[in-house]
């Protein structure tokens, strides 16, 4: 998270643990002059585990090199040792998609923060099933599309969505969408969607969380940001995190508190993904904060 | 918390809320030249919920005319309000027995407390089902009791148990305590015995939850202290939180750092009802802290 | 925080403890057939200090009578105990003037919680010493005044400011304004303008605190809302908080940490305020949150 | 912080930043076929900044050929960068003594978790210039000194707790040590005595600063653990943490708070300084948590 983002890329890469890999890709790096800036690396297990590495390093001119030097990456590193692997530019804005129904406490913050650049990301559109917020997107020079969900043709305004994101969205973020996507849109963009939901100890599954909670007199109110996968609120977890509460909050105040952590929760979340920090492992992931 | 506690007591109070319950509570007191020292108040919901008051206060010699004190307050006060009441000296330790199988981070760390009078209470005795904690405990001059249990006898165990810890416990806690125990043990000691356990977002139910966080790449883990009921792990809470985990953590640290979210939840859980500051409101609590 | 505001009152009280004062308030409330929805009470020393109460409470009518009732709680309770007392209606949003220089976060933050009518308060005006930030306050349909400060001649726009909130300031928030107010505009407002600050362990006097925090490596960044007295950043303390940081924080990340923590802190501190949960004892507070 | 530690070393590496560091590192330990466990890096700056690097790698049979290894690593690789580095053995228990005086909350901690073995090191010592915490210390089997320190004669006593260490302490901890440690004592021992102190926001000097923050009114207090150089309390921070405190929180309630968070923090500053976690940049730490 320098200021400067000139010249300057991330290197993110999953493979099967075995001795040389970091050898390989620094040697690699040196060869071409390139500064590595920061480093994280981790091993799922030392012996038979998985290793993955994050790398954010500068190179004079690789703006005008990009694809030629992926290239020679993949043929003289990545292939040998079975990588996925992306480099992508920190110079260019990632552009990013929300999805909204009708809550607009976390949209705003993401609004908020992306105007400010503390996201580095383009907000391409936000798309909700509602037309509510429709004001308070435009007032940040955001295009606004209301797509409505009808019962029983979920697909037609899933298609219109898809339409409207193809080439615009490098990440979408279910911001409070109240809708289950299909894995047509979900396979579309693997790893690649965000969601945020509330968290309880002890969970409670169903309707109106927040009520039962309050019934239950727990501790702690929380927030889960994850990857969405097909399995409902089953995917990566990203961040997570709780508030105090007591018996003194009532229901509204119970939702407030709930809203704070969730907003703050996400836009963390967004931030770690949008600076290529988070690696999925299977069903988790590694966070390199 | 005040250092002296001579001549001072604690007032709970729970009954269904209506006007005039402080007015006659505080007339009560005042009428006995009693000072009170701290009050904490709550009403569930202002149209038909139910009130809940804790104070402590001050009254010179109660000490040699308490029961005749509780006596005036039932007929003068309580029977009028059909309030659940108590009204405990604070000048008397209370005593506490602690179940304990194996592990030993909660029960040094209550002992320690206890030691260092941050509890105020009286250790009267550990009671384990295995042998091996014996010389921890007894270097704390605390008495230790071996009761095994035996397989389909579990009712000859608890029978000791409540043997030994008749007359000798106010409190008892179950500091990780690995055996269910029966209705009549639980039956014995409504709302004074106080378990801790491991809590996670998602819950992860069943064998060996540490090894399930981390293979589902939670971001934080832990704990909770509550009542025990009958229905397991399902009773009052008292107290949570949690800790930061990460990917870097491998098994053997979660545990370690579970460990210590536990014994630092369950000794607040602890210290706030030896102080009277949790009230219980059916299946929740309402903690005065 | 309950829902309903109709019919509902706050009743703040301070004075020097002594042994009735609960009685007496709880006695006339209750000749009054007001119900007390909650009380909060503190102490300093049972012995010689002094006593804090907040009550809120429902009473049908109080609407039509408030001053009537007023004047009888001084005559029959508040006298007799020379309290310092406040009885102020839920039922009506207080007042708020926000002054801001250029950073938004607060304000922004601030705005957003108001118009989501999570503060109960009505922002009457954003005063600032530019005009930078006027598109982003009217876009919440609040007024905006540009108030320059001239070098030299700050009465003049003291004046101007005091003039501006005259009748329409119940609390005056600093929301990031970088101006020392003058003893004549913290006398008009006493404990009731609360300003923000960035907070550090150790302290960093001067310019550029964050810059300053990440050469010394601190592991912590955080804020204060205290009321603003004329010892700069002396006043009373309503809230703090910190933020985890690391040496992976650059100076822009630190400011981006600290902005979030700002908001947090300063809103809560406003919350509890327009909530009359804060009570002034001396140079510090009582929060019964 | 895996549970195997054979054939297993930490490196640590701080230089001038400049490229080929990582990839000169990582071919040396490809060289010798030795795996990269974990592997943290920092930058302080990429351009003109210090490099920081910790490395946990898995070698066959380097316990035999360790001090071979760190030569040919020097020849090799540091000398060329102008490297300050430290091949540590994680095979091997660092030595740890204690300095005390009469608080034995942090002492306990550490005893009780180098007994589980949490911090993987061997307790060889505990010295104190009073004799109170003696058969406490010797109840976990650790040898106790006592060392009284003379009025005008600090000398005596320091000399005779450097010939107690020599040998058996590659690190120093100052569990509540209230004694200024000599110049003589510190060089002996650079970077490697933590000491751990009282944090308050504002900071508090001087005398009793419980009692100051309470009148205060401060909502946090906290705890910091430091490298000890010759500017008392200015060392490099290691690990910051605060705990949440209020006007109920009286005078005694503060210091048991305070307790609880300082064993907190500094056995965490010591389990990543026995880990080779802390590496060390002029006045301030790059803690590779």
């Amino acid at each position: 998270m320098t200021s400067s983002r000139e010249s300057t890329a991330y290197l993110t890469v999953s493979c099967k643990d075995r001795p040389g890999i970091v050898s390989a890709v620094s040697g690699f790096l040196f060869s071409k002059n390139a500064n590595i800036i920061h480093s994280d690396q981790h091993s799922s297990d030392p012996v038979g585990g998985r290793f993955f590495l994050r790398m954010k390093f500068h190179m004079n001119g690789i703006e005008d090199g990009l694809e030629e030097f992926r290239q020679e990456f993949a043929e003289k590193v990545a292939d040998k040792f079975d990588m996925e692997w992306n480099i992508n530019p920190a110079w260019i804005k990632k552009k990013t998609a929300i999805l909204v129904s009708k809550f607009d406490h976390a949209l705003m913050d993401l609004l908020w923060r992306a105007k400010r650049d503390e996201l580095h990301t383009e907000i391409t559109m936000v798309i909700s099933n509602h037309d509510d917020l429709r004001k308070a997107v435009e007032s940040f020079d955001v295009p606004f599309h209301h797509v409505p969900v009808e019962k029983g043709n979920k697909e037609a305004s899933e298609n219109k969505i898809l339409e409207l994101m193809e080439g615009n969205a490098d990440l979408v973020i279910l911001a409070r969408y109240m809708q289950i996507l299909t894995p047509k849109l979900i396979d579309a963009y693997p790893n690649r969607i965000i969601n945020i939901h509330h968290s309880f100890l002890p969970a409670f599954v169903g309707a109106d969380p927040y009520r039962r909670a309050g019934e239950r007199g727990v501790k702690l109110i929380g927030a889960t940001a994850h990857y969405v996968t097909e399995e409902l609120d089953q995917g990566p977890i990203i961040e997570q995190d709780v508030i105090r509460v007591s018996h003194r909050h009532d229901y509204e105040e119970l939702k407030v508190l709930g809203r704070d952590i969730e907003r703050q929760v996400l836009s963390r979340a967004v931030k770690w993904h949008l600076t290529e920090r988070v690696l999925v492992d299977g069903n988790k992931t590694v966070v390199f904060t």
